[in-house]
């Protein structure tokens, strides 16, 4: 960490300041510049809040050097973690997952129909809606416990495991007993009960990134997962609040090697929600897998205008399953392949 | 609602869609234009959901009309609501009110000592965080139910209301009971259950704006909480998050005359988190009350360099009790005072 | 164009502006609602101004139909366009181009030597900046004249078309009787007077996308130069400004099926100046080939630690050879290939 | 200038980066971590290219700590400049200028009127576009020439002072002739040609901030004006763009206290292109005197419904006086005056 005083900070002031952090077990380095004074500090900085010792009226800024996240980094942990759903394997070198479903879930037979559709297409996991984050309470707010139920049906038809958005800590057990992997919305991202909620049990989480959040804080969320026990933590990137307005948001390709740099953690991606326009999500999922995702995660409905959501950036069966097989193609190219 | 479709959509594609909009109890007035035809939809509009009509792929675009909500719009409810909060009004042209305090509740002492150092310079209300929404695992949480039994000892020995930040719906009664205002934080804007819970008990709710939502977007979040009873909202703007980086947030000041347009609710605003930097709150609480903010919501710490959070954003009492002389001078030259 | 009126609205203040319209050839259509009455206008309405409507203070919205561009416009020419460089023809179903070079000429010798190298890496483009638009007055701003001369002589003797950014119109003779296409940099995407002046010359132009401008107003931009009568435009994405900080801008690689979709023009994407991270070029550029890019253009540099600018997003020729063996193979999965 | 090494750096590495810093004259001091080492260099950094040294793989980041602008630095030019344009003092604690006028001129005899109106509310400048910057090449493109003679007429009749912006390097003699204040528009901000022709001449800049650019980039704006040798700049905030829809763009009013912290030259606010919306100008403009503007410019029309441009964003005369009025009892609270 790195403090820059004003020039006429006066000595005791920056001795007061330099002596409460060396107590708290950092060493000190000081260059005397023109302008500016500049001290660096050298140990575990995470404990210290930057916003603390900018309170300080001759402090012109403090910067941090190291990452603040510990359990994700992959300094600390070099190699890829590879985290394992159903039958599947997320992460390192493993194929990709394509994940496809409905929005919403919207019935038993409508669920086991969509599953099958997504299975024969070539997806290996069932993605579905059963509690709905909607903007307005006059929406469709989801089947709840019957939607869960209705998804457990369609895997045991046809082996699919499932993932589904857990939206309330006081439904977690509902989830832990029935979902593969529970999904944490972009609306949540940083809902810190939630986070710790899910860090304690023992179930792989697919953490989507808040539509106006930092890669950094996005870190920082799997960081709360992880920190209270589950390192079971997927990244899933939707896309981020921009001022275009072509798109329903902006899909940020460029996070697949930036998480694979500064983390061990698998990272896929949703291009229907990112996009907002069925006619552009073959093109970006494509383009993923090119830059190196673990997976994708793709909405897919029998009849998209009649999907009780989102139907304008849903795929019908027989366009996902033309996109799993380029997006096959295009693995095999980089050296990986679709599971 | 206008519906505008491609040339090339066939007859029977527009007699099926505009028929099922039909059977929803909507009359259909068209347009036949050069390039695309365009239909305006007329009737209770609410419950159509535009992504779904975006996936027929005729469909060009689909535009609403009438703003999706009601309870908060100031179309159905011409008058200013008041909010009562203690011995206080919010709104109207009722005189505005100033809330200080600090960022992190850290005892039962300090919290006395600041409540009478905010009841000295001026200020009406109590802030403090007892449950803390922190972006690294590794900071300050709060102290939690000791920190709410604090500002109630503060509040007893001061008669200041208290307000502070509730993150989870399980801590519901507990707010219920001891706390005068609920306040929902940026990161809970979109978190639907927490503010379906809130709107279903008899208590006044500030709800803060999310950090990348939109006006819209934040008033649909009022109208989750009226939607389910409770209609005591307090609009509190804290910033947004843009490219800029000399300020933590960007602070929209435009959303004070925009609210209290579209809506009947009051506003008031946090300079504190939204410049993240002590040097700016005075001009930016000025500027809110010129521009006819109900009220703000200001950080003030005995020791801004020893606070537990936010420091750098925190006022001594001292430059609080200024900011309040010079707000009411500006206040009452627009017709308003402070309380 | 459908314009929304507030309730209130006096007869005669509606007849008077469906009058102003009427006048102006467009026919007028109307719907009567509950709120809001609604009223289409049909005709060619890219001569109105939607903001001298919105004056109107009992109108409530004015919202476009039809797209504000026409010759850019795919709807009126359904063809896609290909446009010649030098030997290479880009667009359409043409094996993509790859641009590379560095971002500063740094002399006569510097530059054969950088143009043999991105000649043999499989490169069939030279770009360098000779007018250079820097951030600070005090950094360097390009070689001039000079520069312009060592990419003539570089292109002497590798035949490599080249490409430079072009900054004032004063200098436009010297850009058509040198360079081979004449890029307009993001800063000038809305300096409207040089659009216009390279929009009245014979030569293909390079039209980056501004740092924070829609798709539409850069398409715009576009029909500036198409309007002039210069219908040879290719749109290059260089990445929006975002609140993201791990990287310089954030790349928008959705843009490429919207611009394919909205226009018939080709488009190529800049990785090196959207991320600013040399680590990131690699993945984002096949990732923009298997989006369907027309082409990429890539700073490469012998040594980027000593290049005189942006050495933190440049590659050295070894890896920009290694980025087009890959992209060549994911070019042919998708039925293109790398020229 | 503090650069952050990678603990794997090879010492020769290192010492060849920290070789070449010290051949530029600068000092060296280091500090050595557990996981990174840093090094902080004293002396005149602002000729050292950050993006040079981050091309080093070993480098983690590079911050700096001085600004990088000098002449518009208040750290060494403490007092407050204040620019004279007519017989209007701007800046320091001089009263703040109104300027008001229509967003095109339309012609002598209605810019003659308008500049009366405008005196007579009030106001002590005269605004309006002759030369117009547009999305659309089909639209008005303002008068020219013409429009700025008709300008220069209303000035002989009013004595009001003129402002209009210049969009090209090739009309500089004229408006070097004709008007009080060249405007630089805000797609023009960093046209870097623009900003040195017009710092070659002896005439007051009204700097507008680029819809998507930094304080710290609009002050480097100011820097290219003032080394090359015109001083007389003032910075005029129109609002930046964001995620928003129900404004035109985000006022940023805490650039007020900012850019006085920052630098020692003027700020102006023109709340009519921030918002686009004349209902928000009124509350805009109080709440920017109260945060301390120097001015502000405000778009006025007898008829805002047939202004040739901008016509919802412009206020009628009367609606400009009862604002001057307003505002100059807010502008006394804080010690300061209308002129």
């Amino acid at each position: 960490m790195i403090i820059t005083m004003k020039k006429n900070a006066p000595k005791q002031e920056i001795d007061a300041l330099m002596g409460r952090l060396s107590d708290r077990g950092l060493s000190v380095h000081s260059s005397i510049g023109e302008n500016y004074n500049v001290f660096g500090l050298v140990g575990d900085t995470s404990v210290i809040d930057p916003k603390q010792i900018e309170a300080n009226p001759y402090v012109e800024s403090v910067v941090r050097v190291a990452a603040p996240y510990k359990k994700a980094n992959r300094l600390f942990h070099p190699e890829d973690s590879v985290i394992t759903v159903g039958n599947y394997r997320i992460g390192g070198n493993e194929p990709l997952v394509v994940i496809g479903g409905p929005c919403s879930i919207e019935g038993l037979e409508p669920t086991v129909k969509i599953a099958e559709a997504v299975k024969e297409a070539g997806g290996c996991m069932l993605r579905g809606g059963a509690y709905k984050p909607r903007t307005s309470p006059y929406a469709f707010q989801g089947m709840g416990t019957e939607g869960i139920l209705a998804m457990c049906e369609a895997r045991k038809q046809t082996g699919l495991p499932i993932v589904s958005e857990l939206m309330s800590a006081d439904k977690l057990d509902e989830f832990v007993e029935h979902v593969d992997m529970i999904q944490i919305g972009a609306r949540n991202m940083q809902n810190f009960d939630l986070l710790k909620a899910v860090g304690k049990v023992d179930k792989p989480v697919l953490l989507k990134r808040g539509l106006a959040n930092t890669i950094e804080e996005w870190i920082m969320a799997a960081e709360y997962i992880m920190s209270e026990g589950n390192d079971k933590v997927i990244f899933c990137e939707r896309g981020i609040r921009t001022f275009e307005k072509y798109t329903r948001n902006t899909l940020d390709l460029s996070v697949i090697p930036i998480i694979k740099e500064k983390t061990h953690l698998p990272i896929i991606i949703d291009p229907s929600h990112a996009t907002g326009d069925w006619k552009l999500v073959e093109s970006m999922s494509l383009a993923a897998i090119a830059a190196g995702a673990d997976g994708l995660i793709i909405e897919v409905h029998e009849n998209p205008e009649c999907a009780w959501s989102d139907g304008a950036q849903t795929l019908k069966p027989k366009k996902f399953a033309e996109l799993i097989a380029k997006g096959r193609s295009i693995a095999r190219v980089i050296g990986r392949d679709i599971a």
